[in-house]
């Protein structure tokens, strides 16, 4: 079993959240910067034959992040840890799992090769998006798995507003696996949207079945970035009659206008969790992070 | 012999200008950022059983800066690179090369480690304070070399200033080093600075032997960073009567209003060189990497 | 009556939800950045003989935010807006109203001189901690309101958490105000936190007349920013027996690792407005702007 | 006669060395930034009855360095200063000086009315680019002086390079005004490049008059920001047979890899003044402005 959640410093009051529901004790370490960008890492408590999960989740500053996470994994082992388990609740770096183009570093192998040469033991992420792989595991060496945020997202939604016969849309053919979830959940139909070909040049998004007038939509997706893929969809199925639409996510990025953007489409609200800090993380992830590190 | 030179995004122009000294292939790889900060690279020429040398410096965002490297340098080898040398201009991460207290992480270690790991053959680095230990090779395991820049800056200041009689001053013990090889260059007497007790707890800092009333002094040491060493040095030395004083270094970190206390301290000027782009950089690395590096 | 809200890059979102409460259009202006940081404002709808609310907040980068609300202000005028009226839900610059040691800069009144210089006609603020003054009309020379978010962080907890038989804890005198009004909305009692000299170097803080043993306790303060305040009361009101606390503010500021050391300190549960967009920003202000822009 | 130079924090180097250069008193305020962002100015100097200059540049955080110079000068003037002379080495917002689309704010009016307002009586920049109007004093209702560094940039390019039989070249027409003071300081011949139309979309930019075949190339402009003017320049230059091309600017802003680009392009070199600090400021322009003050 865990005995020790320690908290990087992407995702402190995370780590504290899991650690109180786990009823286990929370290790912060010292964490200071030199002036000369060098970081200074020192973990104040015995860790010595302990199962250490480590939750640091790689967003905005990612490098940064990641070169913490080896500094505490390895010093872990260093210290005698027996099992280090690393909790990335947003991975990035998940994107190039192969070389598309000549030249391409494949970044997805050589940050997970790295994680594990420091002594990662175990991996959990929380719905990262895998693209050319079925498993988080098909690139791990590792056991790796992937939560899901979604039921959280739904539950939330179903919680603090008053939906009205509810559909969920998936805003393309890879967020059809989020909207599943979250239409289970709140005992809905869901569809998603797809490009339809009206001419040589012209293209319209439209939902594959499902109609939307008068409906109360909720989009997910896992991560809202740009914002471009939301704005698009709300206003598509505004255009089409829908009566309101909340957009949700587990991973708001949110660069520099995406939120305004969304709100401007036609966003009822929009809304997201903690594994990236942000002004729409309503809902914390720490519940399906300790359930699973107590499943083991 | 070194078929190309490589820049990281920390030192372009410097690769630029040491390819043109080796006259051989400069490659400036494609490095662009995804909005959650995630970096993309990509290497755009054929690299396959080439020595590569990849400058990349590790000053203000090490953790970016070392990311880039790991990528890049696996990348090489993945692509087919015979060789790759890592050329760290400056070299953060070298501070911490034991445990001084329970639970620390040994950075300079694991950081090796994570070099090594990737691919690297060999290292350059410029100036590295090395402290606990002799030589960078007994922390690497590879053939690694800590060359300096203190000739280029006692030329450039023989060249841009008119010193009359001058002596080279160390701020401390550790600086002795540099004031050695910079006297060399001038021609001139070096000395250090050292504190002498004058009471239960009343200090003073002074030179060891030298006189430095009327003198033109330069100071040399291997990094400015908080500017703390280089003013209490320029105020002692100005107290007891040097005419002038200029303040020289390799590696300009720089932060705060560090120059602008070390002008006040009475400084005529202060110089440093391109490890780290800052408004100091008179002076370029370049001759004495394209010099290593020819050598091999 | 007003007639569009328009936001500044502070409150796009507020903007928008203001707008919507209001039913009346909203403006977001075309705001660019030139590469030397200079700042591109164009207002692309007709605001001539229009009332325009300006809705800007002035955190963590005030000075950006300041200069486009002047730019802002003063091009309404020039298209010949009706009235100006400008809505700052985090003013900056309010803590400098005096010159308490020779040579300092007065800024509030330098900052509302110019705020009424761009064509200011009215100014509304909330929870403005004013200092040496009643009222903020006693700095400004046009009409200034200075509106309070205390009751909605309130009516946030009374809904989220199940309290029983709670008290309001004001963490130190200048925060009677806001616990005052925060116990009124939770019908409970309410105190404020003071120092008690137990020696001539001994301090310890307590609460003034309530016990708070087995309560649940509600902090209320206007503003989280080092959490150094926030962090003491909580420490002192677990050792006095709370059974649970939460913090709220409605500034959430937090500064660097801020909101991790509250909760440390055991905080059940942080909560502040979107005055200052954070990771606690659960509660929006935009009701209580609409509803006093809408009463005039 | 000017009594004191006093530095804002974006030119306080550049302060200290006008104050020796004119020696008398330099001031440098105590500057410090509350939690929000807020800053806290103090000037511990007596200034009652003086004439003040205050150096302040306004580059890369132009909104922050003219915020703080409102706060300086208004505050000097309610110390008693006699006069408060503004000098801005780099002054961003000279750009939009009229209304080119509906709506846009007129930034250069409105700021130099604030610069106005909080009490300059007179303002000198340096290599400021007047677009619609001939004089910055068309703008400013006070006297106001723009100087010129590029005779610097000439007698730098002298003294470091050996130039045999050199030829400058302004990159657009607007920068014909900076090349002719660059050639008549290196007793050079100057030309600049235009575009040629070549067919309905094929545009190629030439020399007017000039043949620079095996010539060593000065190009001078008064700012570099995206490097993109003179990479073009150079490229043509480089093909038209130009022996050796050395870039010059007065203001480097130098955005993203503008620096790497230029070189790439084949720049022997590429040199700036402290206008904007930059890792190609090689020059100061401290004595340009000390002569004008001296001169008043």
């Amino acid at each position: 079993m865990i005995d020790i959640v320690l908290g990087g410093s992407s995702a402190q009051v995370l780590t504290i959240k899991i650690g109180r529901q786990l009823k286990i004790p929370t290790i912060l370490p010292e964490i200071k910067k030199f002036p000369d960008g060098e970081k200074y890492i020192r973990i104040t408590e015995d860790v010595n034959g302990k199962t250490v999960a480590i939750i640091q989740s790689f967003y905005h500053q990612p490098d940064e992040f990641l070169i913490e996470y080896f500094l505490i994994a390895d010093t872990l082992k260093d210290l005698g840890a027996k099992k280090v388990i690393g909790v990335i609740p947003y991975f990035a770096y998940a994107r190039q799992d192969e070389r598309f183009k000549p030249g391409e570093a494949i970044s997805f192998k050589i940050v997970t090769k790295l994680i594990e040469e420091v002594g990662t033991d175990e991996i959990y992420t929380i719905d990262t998006h895998l693209h050319r792989v079925e498993q988080l595991s098909e690139i791990f060496h590792i056991p790796a798995h992937n939560l899901t945020a979604v039921p959280l997202l739904a539950q939330y939604v179903k919680k603090n507003f008053e939906l009205n016969n509810p559909v969920v849309i998936g805003p393309d053919e890879e967020a059809e696996q989020w909207a599943k979830i979250a239409a289970k959940e709140l005992e809905a139909e869901y569809d998603i949207l797809e490009k339809e070909r009206l001419g040589p040049s012209e293209v319209r998004i439209k939902t594959r079945e499902l109609d939307v007038t008068g409906k109360d939509v909720l989009i997910v997706d896992d991560i809202i970035s740009t914002g471009g893929t939301m704005v698009e969809a709300i206003k598509m199925l505004k255009e089409h009659g829908a009566k309101s639409v909340i957009a949700a996510c587990t991973h708001p990025i949110l660069v520099r206008n995406a939120l305004t953007r969304i709100y401007q489409a036609g966003a009822l609200a929009v809304i997201g969790t903690d594994t990236v800090p942000s002004s729409i993380s309503f809902i914390s992830v720490a519940p399906i992070i300790a359930e699973a590190l107590r499943r083991g």
